[in-house]
């Protein structure tokens, strides 16, 4: 018999208790042992829920406890979190998480506490949340250079541009629907803003090339400014505006950008649609992987810490190795990134046409029915330096950037 | 500095010799130690060929050379495989294998033989190419009950359906160019007929439910019944037709198929085209993941294979567990599965309706331009064996399952 205690009783802390208690039997064949949680730690009581007697105040109860072997940390945000888990790991017990903000700010540091200690730090739910991408990258694309990571990796987001993408509404509107669905925050900043996908691709990258991508560097933009003109415009060039955040290598530097993006119908995560999660990464003797499923919500989170912990009873005594040094990894600079803009500006598309070919070269431009006085047009590949250089002599309303990632 | 034989130098031998070699400053901080060929097993010599250096006949200088650690199986075929990979591990060494007809076939006893000794089998790249699946579901999914899996597993029928529904083409003309491309095998049965297919949704279920699928017991039916008139059908009712391999539970039974399925366009596989390969697994608290990507080839099988050398460079001297236990898994029949039909049958839609009405219910008649002396239809939910008993009223041209999987 393992037992466990969780950090956080919330929506994902009672999940887990409900996947242990659900799925116990085939959980035990897994693990080798029945596993059982035997401490809750959260600052509220639950008079009459079953898991009252479990419920515990104070960490040091979890910690000086000797029968615990592992922890299952699900409060979310850096501290208290960031204190508990290494008075766990000090004490000897293996730490699972689900925090990205934790993990996306000290995991290189946490995962050597856990190795000096023969211990483990695992967190394959803070990405993608039920998706297996952490341990596939740890485990699986072994043999690979990983060349590119795009993910849709924020569901909420996701959501918000689909249901704007399908039925033509407003942002400000989808947003308010999502929050009364409980699909988005009260306060949504982390969701729109980007700062939570943000986190989870610099999760994946330091991943992939084993250092550090300071989550604070990646350049990062939000959907609070896509409109339902956006769409329009989207439409007519057989795109959709997806919330992206995106990694890759090239010539030594890797670049890493969370931002909207227009993407066609060809790009693998073009029908990632609603709450869902897409991973795209390419290594480069495998080719092209994808990632499909619930990147949030109770349970698929809550399967991904479980299966976690099987894996943390499973290697008891034994650190499975995660490659991941604090050294800093040196990104490439946004301004230097290649690509292709669509961009929307003031003005009259048959007198300054010109204008825009002159500053952009050869494009084609767009009008959609029903929006006037202005015009959008997409340029050719060029340097987003170049971009913003040539975009100051127009009155720019709005630019998005294109993805041109192709599955084969 | 660990070292492993290679036996079989084909396509997926030399590419695993070409991974090490090409990445071997990113595999050796993933494995911990740099990894190093140090013989391969193969009747033929290679002069001029820098391989030849490391070219042994006799599987003997393999199994007692004491500086090999792990033994890389990609002859195919169970014999000899079947009893070098015994050699192997009786000798103290870990297998990798890509061979899913020895899998299938001895999975479970090499696995037992393997944990028994404190080695590993490893066979990644058996299913789904380079795609990440079997570790997946043995370390990723093991808070999940399996309830469901369904893949297009077979690279070589994929693309001959998807050229089939693109150009139009007739089933042999589409072989023969998928011959002359190498993507289908001179003698093509084991594809066409399902053969490889079921192997792999055989080794899939096993894995699942912790015992061993007999994939002699599996239905299993080829896509070389499938001609360009269902394909005409299909369009009509917004469907492409795809070889599918599935397995789910229901009522404590388990049941497989692999054979042609049409699917519409809300299906999580509608999309996977080409020589692709796509999986999709349901778990009772993980919902639905979908796993993309090279299902064959050269360097993606290589890297999965690879992938599994370093876990076994990694894991030296620790069985990483697999549950697949020789017991037998009881099959749900065919008979009893219900699903819809669509089916072809010869006659005339305005005369003979209502006799179809009256022995398959309620169902909608198509007919397509130019197709003369025959109508389709499509069923409601029904037994295959009610199915069956009514067909046989009819001169059925042919009858293609429907499969309603949604990806939510």
């Amino acid at each position: 018999m393992a037992k466990i205690a969780v950090l956080g009783y919330g929506t994902v802390g009672s999940g887990v208790v409900e996947v242990l208690s659900t799925n116990s039997s085939s959980i035990a064949t897994r693990a080798g042992q029945p596993i059982e949680v035997k401490s809750v730690l959260d600052i509220r009581d639950f008079p009459g829920d079953p898991i009252q007697e479990k419920i515990v105040h104070d960490i040091d109860d979890i910690v000086n406890d000797p029968e615990i072997d592992v922890v299952v940390e699900v409060m979310g945000g850096v501290e208290p979190a960031f204190t508990f888990v290494k008075k766990a790991l000090d004490a000897g017990k293996s730490v699972c998480t689900s925090n990205k903000a934790l993990v996306a700010a000290h995991g290189p540091e946490l995962l050597e506490m856990a190795k000096e200690r023969k211990l483990n730090f695992m967190f394959e739910a803070s990405v993608g949340g039920g998706i297996p991408i952490i341990r596939p990258l740890n485990q699986s694309l072994t043999a690979d250079e990983i060349t590119k990571i795009t993910g849709i990796l924020n569901g909420t987001t996701n959501y918000i541009l689909t249901k704007m993408s399908k039925e033509g509404s407003s942002y400000e509107e989808t947003l308010k629907e999502a929050q009364e669905l409980g699909y988005a925050e009260r306060n949504p900043e982390a969701d729109v803003e980007g700062y939570d996908a943000c986190r989870k691709i610099a999760i994946l990258t330091s991943l992939a090339y084993g250092s550090t991508v300071n989550f604070e560097e990646v350049t990062t933009e939000g959907i609070s400014k896509i409109s339902t003109a956006d769409f329009k415009y989207a439409e007519k060039l057989g795109c959709v505006v997806k919330l992206l955040a995106t990694s890759y290598r090239r010539d030594e530097k890797v670049y890493v950008i969370t931002a909207p993006f227009m993407i066609d119908s060809t790009h693998p995560l073009y029908n990632v649609n609603d709450v869902l999660n897409g991973i795209y990464v390419n290594g480069n003797v495998l080719g092209n992987v994808m990632f499909f499923g619930a990147g949030a919500g109770k349970l698929p989170t809550a399967s991904a810490v479980v299966a976690d912990v099987v894996d943390c009873v499973k290697h008891k005594g034994t650190n499975v190795m995660t490659v991941w040094a604090k050294t800093k990894l040196e990104l490439g600079k946004t301004d230097d990134e290649v690509r292709e803009f669509f961009v929307r500006i003031n003005g009259d598309a048959s007198k300054d046409a010109d204008a825009v070919k002159a500053a952009f070269g050869d494009v084609s431009v767009i009008t959609v029915d029903g929006i006037e006085g202005e015009f959008g047009f997409v340029t050719g590949e060029m340097t987003e330096k170049a971009f913003n250089e040539a975009a100051k002599k127009f009155s720019v309303i709005n630019r998005i950037r294109i993805d041109k990632t192709i599955l084969k």
